[in-house]
């Protein structure tokens, strides 16, 4: 019923993360009744982000400059080492304005079942910062399932072999909550991570 | 914080409908990470659907050829006209499957405080329609606010005068909802259409 290349923008559109059928097709046909200046605005604008947008080489941050902002940044501490999984990682904590060290993507978690091992992360990376840059402390931030703990392991060890101090930041109860909205492994977590009050 | 670029495509999709402004930079953030032919993909097709969609000439529905597949479509029924406010209109009684006569567009509501009259309407088309088609009874489908009201005892009276049958849509409770979901103007309309039950 609906012409060929709206049925077409609807099905590239529902590919984007949480865009459903339904969105899809409203904004397809928005889109096919759009002033056409506007729209190819928006496809330039989708172009250009794809093609200016790169890794920065030292920490694997999203940039439009290579290096980064934040490498680039001399006020922000760099005896401070925060390791994340992916690029988005860093915007989530950069906006919870609680880190002021410098950043390093891993761009996986270590999955044997998947064949990702050490060598397709950003280990080797990491190792040679570790040489030249004046770091004293890797705080680890990766995610907490069972790829990410194995993950946080193996970095703890290898990382420790060479006299870095590596930390790992806390789990438990997310701000806000109750004991009755946590899961069993958040509970136990937060159970295994309390802290002496005075 | 985030790279120029996409910020710029975050403001360009939160002006999409539907789209806040944490999806607009969560797609963003997914474009500029995603393989470039599927990006130059998805920009092409937005082209694409803006350059090829066109309004029927006959009827005013979305189109990529005109007339229109339901305007071109003789098994439909040529007596039976239905008159819509917008073009995506047209697709909302198309999936309900209960009608099988033809389409016409207005492309707006009569609307005086906005400047809108009925040269700004396709009301002259639709007077055509009614000189060369076998249209014996003409359908109004518009929406039930102020201006919709308006507009449909314009075209009533007007219509009206050339001798063709005109018929509003029925207005009551949706159905599967109670009394109690149902606003005070639904509700007079639904008594005031009441019908005797057999």
């Amino acid at each position: 019923m609906l012409p060929e290349p709206i049925t077409a923008l609807t099905a590239a559109l529902g590919k984007l993360p949480g865009i459903g059928p339904r969105s899809a097709e409203r904004i397809a046909l928005h889109l096919a009744q759009t002033d056409e200046p506007l729209v190819r605005a928006l496809a330039q604008a989708i172009v250009t982000a794809r093609e200016r947008i790169r890794l920065c080489s030292i920490c694997g941050a999203l940039t439009a400059v290579d290096p980064c902002a934040l490498c680039s940044d001399t006020r922000r501490d760099a005896t401070l080492l925060c390791v994340v999984e992916r690029p988005t990682d860093i915007l989530s904590l950069e906006k919870s304005n609680s880190f002021r060290g410098r950043y390093h993507v891993l761009g996986g978690k270590l999955s044997p079942l998947n064949g990702i091992g050490p060598d397709d992360l950003r280990i080797s990376q990491l190792e040679a910062r570790l040489g030249h840059e004046p770091i004293h402390e890797v705080v680890l931030a990766l995610p907490t399932d069972v790829e990410g703990d194995a993950t946080s392991y193996y970095l703890a060890k290898q990382l420790g072999a060479r006299g870095v101090k590596v930390t790992r930041i806390a789990h438990g109860l997310p701000a806000g909550s109750g004991l009755d909205f946590a899961d069993d492994l958040t509970l136990m977590r937060a159970l295994e991570g309390r802290r002496e009050i005075h």
